[in-house]
């Protein structure tokens, strides 16, 4: 199969996500990094195409030469796909231009700075009909696809409450100011934008939520916090959930919690049983039924694949060999590669390559943050969720 | 070590927490079933008491002979406490009467239905110098103890945020219609009180994080949700909570969350370190400090002695032997007694005799039902909770 | 319901496990201790009996004058059996003296020296018809009992495999020369007999194997350490096992694994299906069959009673509210008190009657030792285990 | 940093551990697919080839024909190093012939199929001074480097006691006679080798013993089974062990239990602490020292990092974001990848470098397979392991 062609903005040297991408992407064979515009200092830039053994041709100083320079080059041979792996205020110009300049678009999350961005970049995908990731690499896990097809076939009947959370502690301290490169641009709101822990990880949460349960937030009423003094954004938040469907909700997350390393968790009620997931230990999934023993369900087993074509499709490696964040990452690029291909092909994608974040949850979660932004400051009150 | 004599009001045929009152007391042999008004009915009350091999003539029709009788008798004979185990409803008039006629009291939870009898009862309390132990069972496990000693000992520092949580399934259906006495009287305002879900469990939720935290709820914002349909009261309950120091908090209960068995359990996370305890698994206490791997404290070990006396005293068998339930029960029972002794012998108890929760518990509980069921019923709105 | 009175011989200031007879004895309210010999020191044994509140002429300064005082009581009065909690070279001349003055007798385990002695005592019961309890404590949990009942029920067919394990590790230090008391007699071999760990613990492992598996033992290839310089016995040991179907099985026991607590655990393979389960979490089975999620049955659900009457009929207390080691002994301790009651009645005992380990398992108790000693002795090597 | 380029032999359609070698080596970006002979069937091994988007003339009927013409390209041109992911009979040709031809290789587990091949490879290696990994998967996570980096710095003390275990259920029934190719070359003697289970995941078990707790096994007493009828290797294999510095072992493997899944595991008992490690939660390490609290270790802190350098740098991602199998694949490639430029560098590779499984624990695998065959074979008799 003819590998896709990957052009990176953002991901230089010490970057955490853009590797991943990198890695991701580079797993299943399906893409390769070709062209990158890695850091905002051309030398860094350069230094991590010679430690990426590119050529130095393809590496640029900035975005703009990279989308100038790969739209000149052969179809045969230029880049597929821009990935756009920078901090949250450099997601919008970027994505847009590489929109208009004609290259399909993974963007990490949260996708803009404000709604009015997300929408117009909505607008540019759906007018161009270009293909657009937006990477909220949780919704990759097999055992999430599992449980989000659980749901669809009723077999929790319908959902009265979710609970999710996403709590870490690596921001307990004050570390932007010793120099932490993760922690100081998530902490300034210039680069993060309104929210820092809502919008680096609260969107994750309210994001798996609506996947699993199929059903949007309404309304919210939300009170964040900052703990660590000085600092400009939240670092902490949480909230009560109203759901289309009546259903209730509770969502926290917080950056301040010590010990706490990576710990999204859902659980999902319905009248007739109740879903339980933990990404920090993601091959499991727990289903609980009225007056009967819990189960477990484990990633690689047939049973699974009976239940959820969907999940045994993005399963690498058989049950008991775990597999992690990484492949949660590369099953996103995995669909997102597929549907390149069938654009390029002039076909529908397959189903899989329908099943990865798109701009429309991109929209959603800058609607979210604002709506929760709103809420705080107006003394945690009552906020309605546009639904667009 | 003389036993002391209990009188029980409540626990007859089919109750739940009546039974395990009678299986805590004993289990220590301090304590001896002497006498009781088991039930409503006089057939089932003298049922009970052949059951339990109890001299009929102090086996009563109801707690009004029983205090009457027993009060008649001589010191030595007579009854040296009364426990109030019947549904919500007849705690106050039971306890109350039992104070009057000089009894010590151990009283279920809620304490009462109203604030106003809350408050009553602590002055009666209060006035007569009689001892009055309210079962929030929770804060009886040794575990609970030491998180309460750590946090006091200020190896937290100051605390920033608590998510605790209670949820139950056993009410996701109409079983009250069943003729499932638990539920029946639980989901009925008039033995129950204001509140349903959140009276039963929410009260425990809230009771073990100011007692582990030591810090007090000031305000609160509460969605009751009622999912069966044709419940008068709620079955499912969330709020956002603050605190007097400046904490946040999170606490939710439920008991429509399917296959959520007693999930009672909290979370405490201060400004260097995090303690997490689960009722379901109450031997150990997790602790988690700034760049250190995470700390399992057992139950039974020499360190925790050395930590937290109060643990160790409490604990009755070695590490690994699991204790339970009826052990925290029998905690406090133990403590209860140690008070009734120093009040007979005119001194002041030992720290452990002062080591159960009070009347004061008892009002704060009926502050927090009644600022809860505001909240939610102004469409969950900022509530203040009274602190006397 | 009557209670019954219990003399205990052992259980003085410091015991651990007659402390732990007591508590159980009493906690259901069919049991009162009445009368015993609780130290070879007579000041301490009238110690405890002061603590214990009882009747200062029902105390004795050994079990000889305890036996012949009791007997010359009304039979209303006097005890109706006698428990035996020294260390374990008085067992046997206890049990046999108190089976011979017509008591009936629950005896800690291993029940004698020698397996000599074993056989001696069970004849004593068989023609006396009285009623003898061993107390392998840990087939008392209900959950056990469910996993007895799913292999009877041939959930699993035919066994295949056993993985029985038990390591402690408050033995990895010479505590026994620091005057520990629960140490000293237990690595002495007058007192604790032929073998250390594996006469403590290693015979529970073999019991709870045949007990939920319903095979026997027929050969066994032990190899036992002294990994403590100076311990005149095993402190730790491991063996293969050969099965009456042709299972085969592992065993391990340790007393110097540093951090195990009381990690008593099991696993049985079938050719359908496997169960696990962990004593320090008691509560819960885990049943897995072929390519269908993991099951986890918890104690209290009604699940768990329509399968298996007999947990249901030991579970004291609603899903979620943790039993523990007390009640599992508590357990046996109520069937115990049926079969007497039985006895009294001139009926044969209900199914509960006959369920708790009898002077059979202490006579397997002893083979068991006998042959790992053996075994172990030439060179670990394959010994038969003799089946009578 | 210039790419290695990889050339296979096995790993064609269908294959489970071919393909995770390509995952694995590609993940990074060290290494590229360069070259195959995939599949003992031509037509195979070319649409294995058009899968992974290779040049179709370094698609190969067979690996001699790969070694010819890769061989005689340039320096710069031709494939780095062969790896070796076919059925165990063919390991030994291929490597040898690989290394004949002047390749560096990469080799399954186990190695050959007797001890004297491999003796022959070592030798062979040896003589040629070319890089030589054998894929042992297991000890390529960072938390078993940890470990064994505890043991080293003697935070255990001497060690006592190694229970290590290796279960799983996939093999239960003869699914090998239901065309699952991944089970028909496992149980078939003249593909897999003298033993089946204790080939295949055994030598694993053993291999990580010795890696954690760097002692070696001296002497070993084994109990193979085949509970498969028909079946004509073993299916599940225990033993205890000996190693040469006074410790006990016990070792058992399985593919027949039910349930579970890939279930290796290993608790390491030293005079002062313990060691405990599960693969299927491999970011964890739980150690246990006298009279503490349990400590669980995890992945990507910086504490890991200051005591073991090596399981930091093997770290690709943050806490919290779980790892798992195919990055502890990779980690043997990262080092291997170093061994090999230092090789052409003509300079001694670092630390890291050294840190893969090497042809000595494919000789030591072979002894270990050998000895274990003989012990079952002779009664389950002890037998000593040759340590050379």
């Amino acid at each position: 199969m003819k590998r896709l062609k990957m052009g990176m903005v953002g991901g230089g040297p010490g970057a955490f996500i853009g590797e991943v991408h990198r890695k991701a992407a580079r797993m299943d064979g399906h893409i390769e990094v070709t062209a990158g515009a890695f850091d905002i200092d051309p030398e860094k830039s350069q230094a991590m195409g010679r430690e990426l053994d590119l050529d130095p041709e393809r590496v640029y100083d900035d975005y703009k030469a990279m989308l100038a320079s790969e739209s000149a080059r052969s179809a045969d041979e230029r880049i597929s796909f821009v990935s756009v792996t920078t901090p949250n205020n450099w997601h919008f110009p970027i994505a847009k231009a590489a929109l208009e300049a004609g290259f399909h678009v993974m963007c990490e999350k949260p996708m803009t700075m404000t709604s009015a961005e997300a929408v117009e970049l909505r607008d540019l995908v759906r007018e161009s009909g270009l293909v657009f990731g937006l990477m909220h690499v949780y919704t990759g896990y097999p055992m999430v696809k599992l449980a989000r097809e659980m749901v669809r076939q009723g077999d929790l009947g319908e959902i009265r409450k979710i609970v999710v959370q996403y709590p870490q502690g690596w921001l307990a301290r004050a570390i932007e100011r010793e120099g932490v490169q993760q922690a100081s641009w998530r902490t300034d709101p210039k680069q993060s934008g309104a929210a820092g822990c809502i919008g680096d990880i609260g969107t994750h949460a309210a994001n798996l939520a609506e996947y699993v349960a199929g059903i949007g937030i309404t309304e919210l009423c939300a009170d964040l916090s900052t703990f660590v003094e000085g600092r400009p954004l939240d670092d902490d938040g949480q909230m009560l959930l109203r759901f289309d469907n009546g259903a209730k909700g509770l969502l926290h997350a917080s950056q301040i919690s010590i010990g706490e390393e990576n710990n999204l968790a859902i659980r999902v009620h319905g009248e007739n049983a109740s879903l339980e997931w933990h990404q920090e230990n993601p091959n499991a999934l727990h289903v609980r039924k009225l007056n009967a023993p819990e189960e477990i369900w484990r990633r690689g087993n047939d049973y699974v694949g009976e239940k959820c074509e969907a999940a045994a499709k993005c399963t690498r490696i058989p049950f008991g060999h775990p597999e992690g964040f990484i492949e949660s990452f590369a099953n996103h690029y995995v669909n997102f590669a597929e549907a390149i291909r069938a654009h390029a092909e002039g076909r529908n994608p397959s189903a899989d390559g329908s099943d990865f974040p798109s701009v429309d949850e991109g929209v959603r979660g800058m609607r979210f943050i604002e709506a929760v932004v709103k809420s705080s400051q107006d003394g945690a009150v009552w906020v309605k969720l546009e639904n667009d």
